[in-house]
């Protein structure tokens, strides 16, 4: 069992016992599966979005979610004043720059959230990731990635660049600092047919964050854990509907031991 | 049978057969499961927030449920509208006051809705309740409250004070108007682990005011019924997924002589 | 089999090879569902309605839904806006009208995008339908409505002078453009039980427009599908809670053969 598994049982077992608060300030599609998930995984999700509010909100937070899907300027507006705090107290912050890359806003917002906040990790698709990168400075831009060593490569350098944590999921996840990286191959081919999975995996390395100061080790067993939870759920599962009952039901009963026993990370 | 568990039976009856439309303001993370859950219930849910129709709309309705979760400023001024115009015309409030007492913004809006508007039922948790409370008024404070009977009466005093009738719900339900109160026994242990279950314990309230013109009995009742469908899903669910789905099928097909049967309130 | 059946099978083929990108402007309740059911369905649904955004996003679009569900004036303008470009690009664009007829702002916000944008197919329930209808050019009005065949007949009126085609869902559906109408048998008594079926059957008709350029032959051919997939729910589901689960699996699981075998679309 490699040390990732072992901390994966200890960050899951901590989760449990001290239930943080998880200050998400996310998108309407997903809200409701959010609190759904961070509940079941043990944490104690609250949404609060009023720019008169998120200071006082995220002042009891263990950690920050911003997620930019059904984004607006008001919206934004919160989620900088709740990051700045964020920033300010030390309270991790984890960005989901849903939809970077597609529109003006989402990648300017994104950007922006980078630029005026501390964020600890940033979660999203390899496109909405890339769309992050200002190419003259990621060095040979996206078009010399042509393999998954490229990829990580590529990653590693936006990080660096970024100086944050990048987890950037598909079939085989990648979280890199830049100095380490580790691959995480859990997860069943049902989670992109459900809605806010990503944005799920997001919040639950919200909550580990809040227990493990390490932004490559919660990142990475976050989407372990996560990703173990959707093969347990996938076992049984008829199509997405159960598969996503079975997914919250997973996150609820998993132990630690059976997480640490079936964690594929590779760390490099 | 004591004559409130006749009373939840003939409740569910009147709401099957009559539907009453149950206008909701409440936050996005539950408007989903509200509807659904006012649905299984047999009533007709609507959620219209817009500061230019709230007053239309809540002239159809058989009930109001103002819910401050992920509130504004600008869902608080619609809100408020929507609530003088249901002290208006006599159609009963009932507020859920979710978070009041973390952040300055829901203490005081909560505080706001109910001095501005007749509410016929808060129903929170204990800290969300007690924090409606000026201590000056309410007498002996809350360092006084080491025992359910204590929090019964600091729950009292609240309630005349208020003017209204609060249903504080936990592992034992308590509703109290100051002069009668009722406990209620029923519910299951993985309710709080689903987001939503007190705000659709709230809106289920709001349907059952809609029917019944006391707000003891009809909060009390309403609590009851959702408690019983609770244990009816928990007795096949496997965690908080398939607990949530078999609620609302419990909901749908609980019948009112079942209800009645199970119905653990006690009146004092 | 009719041409519709075998119609039905090869949407649903194409909608799972292509994965046309499903915009949608739609309310709080049902955005979650929605996302769910256009992905069980094969398409690959977005939610954007930021006032500076919709037109980029909407460029990427197989189709516009528009939903007036928990509307304000704020969403009603990015409507209006994404709604205009979809006009110029000629991306089809589907109106669900929900709650026209019992707001002043809804009834005024359905005849708005209709007469501002070119609307491809209306979709919902009776009286949202005949709420659009000016009854002084809509000829004998809706006192004269006594029949099914009434009602087609005014429907068909109504489509040829509002210039599009009308999907009418009931117990039994009416698709109409005013020259040529289908009725679709298809559905379950519980779709009705469960929040945002009609407005996901909407946004199932958008995924098929976007694959059919023939309104009539979309909506008739989605609802079909959708009511489909609602019979084969139906008979393992105890309630609405599990109807919703088999619900998507059935829309992901649905072979076209047993689309094209179970269709009851009849063509006038």
């Amino acid at each position: 069992m490699s040390d990732l598994a072992s901390k994966a049982a200890e960050n899951l077992r901590k989760i449990r016992a001290t239930k943080p608060l998880i200050h998400n300030i996310t998108n309407f599609v997903v809200m409701n599966m959010t609190a759904n998930v961070l509940l079941a995984t043990g944490a104690s999700p609250v949404m609060a979005h009023a720019e008169n509010e998120v200071e006082d909100m995220v002042a009891f937070a263990g950690a920050l979610v911003l997620n930019i899907g059904t984004l607006t300027d008001t919206w934004l507006a919160s989620m900088l004043k709740a990051g700045r705090k964020a920033s300010e107290t030390g309270t991790p912050i984890i960005l989901d720059p849903v939809g970077a890359g597609v529109t003006g806003l989402r990648t300017a917002a994104a950007k922006n959230i980078l630029a005026s906040t501390r964020v600890s990790v940033v979660r999203g698709n390899a496109s909405e990731i890339l769309s992050l990168c200002d190419q003259k400075a990621a060095g040979k831009g996206v078009d010399a990635i042509h393999s998954v060593d490229d990829a990580e490569i590529a990653a590693g350098q936006l990080a660096r660049s970024l100086q944050t944590t990048l987890a950037i999921t598909g079939p085989v996840d990648l979280v890199t600092d830049g100095s380490r990286s580790a691959r995480i191959a859990n997860g069943h081919a049902l989670m992109p047919v459900v809605t806010g999975t990503g944005c799920s995996a997001t919040a639950v390395i919200g909550a580990f964050l809040a227990v493990d100061a390490d932004p490559v080790s919660a990142a990475a067993t976050a989407l372990a854990f996560f990703g173990i939870a959707g093969e347990e759920a996938g076992t049984t599962a008829k199509g997405p509907g159960s598969f996503l009952v079975h997914l919250l039901d997973a996150l609820y009963t998993l132990s630690p031991e059976k997480v640490a026993d079936r964690c594929r990370i590779s760390l490099r």
